[in-house]
């Protein structure tokens, strides 16, 4: 097991004691013929997996869209099985009774094109990694650049497909809330609520480089072949030094520290060869390479790629998309996020103006306090979905 | 000539009209031979460069050192030719009637072991990429990990050589900082005031994992080669990365963004092919890649691995080392600094309790404000020198 999911096991046990009833989802598959992308491109046939809990009401006007994070997936609440370890990353909020209530609401994600965890059994995804059906060989390279609006498409598709013309809300975290923000603006008469949770409206100079030290560890292993690895040996070291940036770039140094409390400085090994690792590298590098088994190096490219293209409403002019927005809007990073930081989000919020509402989320987290102190917000989210 | 001599032109520009005189300076050489390192190791001759300022006393009583930052060197202030485009790096508060007056202070600055810049004439240096004399071969990995505390052994060296017996003060930035809190730990008769500028007394488990980030790309490049890479190709592309990701962190998004006011998220080439590059990143990492030339590699691995290593006085109890200090002490943290943040230099002070003095350096700059923004302190470090 990974270290998030060590860490989210934690934060899980804390927060499940609340909640006795099990919420068992499973996965569906949805499938798009012909889906043409932002830059112009066709994808034959897009697959994706996605989830729903609750009920859909009659006049289908009870649902809310709940947008995944980076290296995230559809699995946002509940478990598969009783004896899975971990639930959905936002079980603390969606369920029975819960902030997203859904006693009341039909909760629906889906996972994106390009998924990080292209090999999660639990994950449909359409990327670099995909059988091309014209060649019967990975797409790898020849997959179009896709970005946040695509995500949204096939979104919009999705609930096309199932006759839902309003959501009731789109909520998400970091690249959900990308999402969530440019699902606002893309489709102002169908979105009646938005939740950005540690989120942005706009990847500035700073993010676009930010997250191109993500992709440069993978194009850089030799390995990597120009994304034409899947007949041999994969770019494992690069994806691990990837993940271990996304990682550690996630975290707050306070819960970093704490989560090393007997690090030594002075540590033997280290001292006396140059080689020799500490034992916080290693346990970070330690988790980022476990998770490449289920992680595909080529759709990390791709995630960085969507997130450095996006701005809401993918026009020259993020203030005039902005205030196209009819939703409600609710605006929720995190007091200490270093990868996502507040004033990206405070930036939206003016820019949409009178009416939107804003609030930081206290932890010690982090950008992670999106997933991890997420509860703490339970009952403003809670209200704001009732507004 | 690289984007931060580029910044730091156009700060010295702005700087520089408020003085007329150009302080000629000049590098000199200091050898120490049989030099025991803090881990158990000799090396057999150490060569270092320094430059001094202003004139020793009669009594040597009016020695001001300053210690270096991690990509930095000597050259702390003046010119070696009137036609040098820049002056030292803190030449803003260094210099005939500034804030460290050269007409009442003898300042010293030396380059440390290691250090970054081995293939700059004007640096002096001994680390991996030094010849061997027994060997006839640079060193490579057979060179010893070297400490924070050796860098200061090597500067005591040099004192003593000089017959300097007591320091006015030590000061310096970043790396510097860990120097000069170490000397005034290791040598609390000798150092009558300390000067942190943006620093910290330890490096903690999340600075241990976050200059792993540094050293990992070079480990990664083929071209590496366990360090034996002086024959044949160096490794450029891992050492690119390093650099540009050191030059990102040490810069808060506010000056990132203003950097590059033209960064348009929807760039036709980024958006039609994955292996396109955004501007903002070819500044980047075309910067990056220029600093290659004067930087040797392994030197940033040693440099890295020297910084892990540092807690000040070297034992297992940070509380007890710092009651040790007898210098007046000054902390200048920078608010915005995102690398070495705040609340490290602030432990450190509280640490040290009573008659210790603090202040952030205001500025947008992130952890360069310990550079760029130092001219705004100028009034508060001459009167703590003075004390």
């Amino acid at each position: 097991m990974n270290m998030i999911k060590i860490l989210l096991l934690s934060v899980s046990l804390l927060v499940s004691s609340a909640f006795a009833e099990t919420m068992l989802v499973n996965k569906q598959q949805f499938t798009v013929n012909n889906f043409k992308t932002f830059n112009g491109s066709t994808i034959d046939t897009v697959n994706i997996g996605w989830e729903a809990y609750g009920q859909l009401n009659d006049d289908k006007s009870n649902v809310i869209l709940i947008t995944h994070y980076f290296t995230g997936n559809s699995h946002a609440a509940g478990k598969y099985a009783e004896t899975d370890p971990l639930p959905g990353y936002w079980d603390a909020i969606i369920g029975p009774g819960k902030a997203i209530d859904t006693d009341k609401y039909y909760v629906i994600s889906s996972d994106t094109l390009v998924n990080a965890s292209a090999y999660d059994p639990n994950v449909i995804t359409t990327g670099p990694a995909t059988i091309n059906p014209r060649t019967q060989k990975p797409f790898g390279l020849t997959f179009p650049v896709v970005t946040i609006r695509d995500f949204v498409n096939v979104q919009k598709a999705l609930l096309d497909s199932l006759g839902i013309k309003k959501l009731h809300a789109v909520v998400g975290p970091s690249m959900g809330s990308m999402q969530a923000i440019d699902w606002a603006v893309a489709y102002p008469d169908m979105v009646e609520r938005m939740v950005s949770v540690i989120g942005t409206a706009q990847a500035d100079a700073w993010l676009v480089a930010a997250l191109e030290k993500w992709a440069y560890p993978i194009k850089q292993d030799p390995n990597w072949q120009q994304g034409n690895y899947y007949d041999g040996d994969k770019p494992i070291t690069g994806l691990t030094q990837s993940l271990a940036l996304i990682t550690q770039e996630a975290m707050h140094p306070a819960i970093f520290n704490a989560s090393n409390p007997n690090h030594n400085p002075l540590e033997k090994a280290p001292l006396m060869d140059i080689n020799a690792n500490y034992p916080v590298v290693d346990w970070l590098y330690g988790a980022a390479e476990k998770r490449t088994k289920l992680i595909d190096a080529n759709h990390i490219l791709y995630l960085v790629r969507a997130n450095q293209t996006f701005i809401a409403g993918y026009g020259n002019d993020l203030a005039s998309a902005l205030q196209n927005v009819k939703a409600k809007t609710l605006f929720l990073p995190a007091s200490n996020d270093l990868l996502l930081y507040p004033a990206m989000a405070q930036k939206a919020h003016e820019l949409i103006g009178e009416g939107s509402q804003y609030d930081e989320i206290e932890g010690k987290w982090g950008h992670l306090d999106g997933i991890f102190s997420i509860q703490s917000k339970a009952n403003e989210l809670s209200a704001f979905l009732e507004q």
